[in-house]
């Protein structure tokens, strides 16, 4: 099995706000270990790559088994629904190989906790 | 000088995904110790309070410094210029009051390490 995971967050018109979540990515890449063999983003709207685009880049590098992580903090319309819709075209495009949706980063029992940090750092 | 903090997040058409933003803030009041005197959250749109009634709310309750801690993973036109024009507002009608916006929740440095236990407490 070849692990790929994809974050998956909103998009912006603003080009920097996407390039955040590009960062992000290649942070998370760059602890991730051999966890994945690929670590990759999309984005619902307004930005490129799309979900099922960024799914399609995933399995032609190899990908038997995709995690998809919502990188949202509430569980909106987005996170529901839309995220879902798109996963299920690749799905049903690709039935040999695995996605999985993670739980979206919002559930994480460490926000309350990272808030606070976030705030000390800037006092 | 009394110390509060006001969440901000972009609120939801889902009423589940608002409440998982008011949980959010009781856990933060929880862990938050003596650190502030009151800790609400508001709504950049689409639920209430709005961000200048729960600013209201906390200015009401005697606070002479209110943190405002945007609950956004990116920086796109809501942290830009949204949350800010809607501060302002009330920092024109509440001179006496200091109004200081925190670095949006995206900027922490612990982000990537939190996406990768999410993943890893759902597998």
């Amino acid at each position: 099995m070849t692990n790929a995971l994809l974050v998956v967050a909103h998009g912006s018109r603003r080009a920097q706000s996407n390039d955040e979540v590009r960062a992000l990515t290649d942070q998370v890449r760059a602890i991730a270990g051999d966890r994945f063999t690929a670590i990759e983003c999309a984005f619902l709207e307004l930005a490129p790559p799309s979900i099922p685009d960024g799914l399609e880049r995933l399995i032609a590098r190899g990908a038997t088994h995709v995690t998809v992580l919502p990188y949202f903090l509430a569980a909106g319309r987005h996170v529901a629904e839309d995220i879902p819709t798109e996963v299920a075209q690749t799905r049903a495009a690709h039935p040999h190989v695995a996605i999985e949706i993670a739980p979206y980063l919002g559930t994480s029992d460490a926000l309350p906790g990272l808030l606070l940090d976030t705030i000390g750092a800037a006092s």
